[in-house]
């Protein structure tokens, strides 16, 4: 079974809108937030120096399904685990949960770069790194990954 | 061939991040902008009165892929079809482009719902409406819509 | 000498720029995260019902001066104190702090109203929350309305 | 009379909040996009080169008044012109109006800046920058600072 990597993250007001609920754009900022402090729990950052080279992950689909509105104070649950692991990319899938009951979840696909003067530039994740992801990578992906 | 519904839209410095590109959840921003845009288009709000009932349109599930970064100052074409209406959905897809060129394509599938002291009901997309959206039609969809 | 209401908060990516640095305007929805944080800690929020009645605060005046720029990741202390109650209104301060130096301070003044039917009202802030408000205002201030 | 730079700015609805109206942070980004959308109309940008340095106009002070709120769709006309020039700032004014009327009003502070390897330093506004900023001088700035 994956582990998961989770937080708690309260909906703010400027996070809402006329309708009253939160923004469906903003579950992107809340599963970008999740992912940040995972690489902060392994003791590094999103944005980080590996073997002398500036590592970053932009971003190359990114897609979310919303099962219930999140409303101003609610405090959610940020549950991150890894949907699949390739070569130069990782895929994350993060549920938002509220009582225990998932209200949304969301899937962001990132491409490990190297950034030197502006320019990013596709690389092979790191074994280093890949060891930190896959305590997180879920069961079928897992398997699917021993094959 | 489907009628696509344009605007021009300048990524402002507020929506760029340290990585000096535009943040990738402000794509949903803009999609829904362009979204709001033809509503207006046809003498709508998104927001609307029909037939004396609150309608709106919570979405269900969006998505977006990235194929080039956006930069600050950049002035982005944001092309609106749909790709599909069912009885009570529209799945509304976005194309980002500049300089004629595809930077981004994105998906919001929502659902038309009468909305009354905050509770959403879905209901069937009016007839009056529907008619208003089908030019947006792309083709294949609306072949298939036409079976 | 005033209490402090205190947070930590930390500087997330959605909300630096291309200058790689939190963008200025974020430090007022932080401004507004600390006073939020203060009402729940109170056991009330901002949107609340008083003696039957919905009270909100909408703001009259803002103001933020900035004296060091924050960067991702930078896990920031907002300080909040109160620097004037009048009968209606709350000046809020509100201190950005870093390592224990000041990066930036901001002002809030939010006038209680009721709000009825999407009308806002000023009415005068109820006894029951001016007293809760009490123990953040600062000594000048506090000295001032004893007057 | 000083001239004024005028840009229409409607208000979208990922901008508004749980009391259905504009988020008061928001003005701040307003208040940025008519700034820059100034430069560009002068041929230049706010991040620019000028005598082969990099210039930038870091905010060292902002603030905004609110008199009345502004709503989902609304067209806002955004104002600007200057309040001040020194040696090595500039405060912006700028103004909400809505058919017309007031309903907001805010002021930043930026410094002219060098900007070299991510260090910010403050330079005094080069003459050919200043020359392009007169016109929109206020009045009684512009006496203050013939004398």
């Amino acid at each position: 079974m994956p582990e998961e990597f989770k937080i708690k993250r309260r909906v703010q007001f400027a996070e809402t809108d006329a309708a009253a609920i939160m923004h469906f754009a903003n579950y992107y900022r809340m599963m970008e937030e999740v992912e940040h402090a995972f690489w902060r729990s392994i003791g590094m950052s999103v944005l980080t120096l590996y073997n002398e080279q500036h590592l970053s992950w932009p971003r190359v689909a990114t897609g979310c399904e919303y099962f219930a509105p999140a409303y101003f104070e609610d405090e959610l649950e940020l549950a991150l685990s890894i949907a699949k692991v390739g070569n130069r990319s990782v895929t994350y899938a993060v549920e938002f949960r509220r009582d225990g009951g998932r209200i949304a979840a969301g899937r962001t696909t990132a491409v490990c770069c190297t950034v030197s003067e502006g320019v990013f530039k596709p690389t092979p994740i790191p074994e280093g790194i890949r060891a930190k992801l896959r305590p997180l990578v879920q069961a079928t992906a897992a398997q699917a990954s021993r094959r």
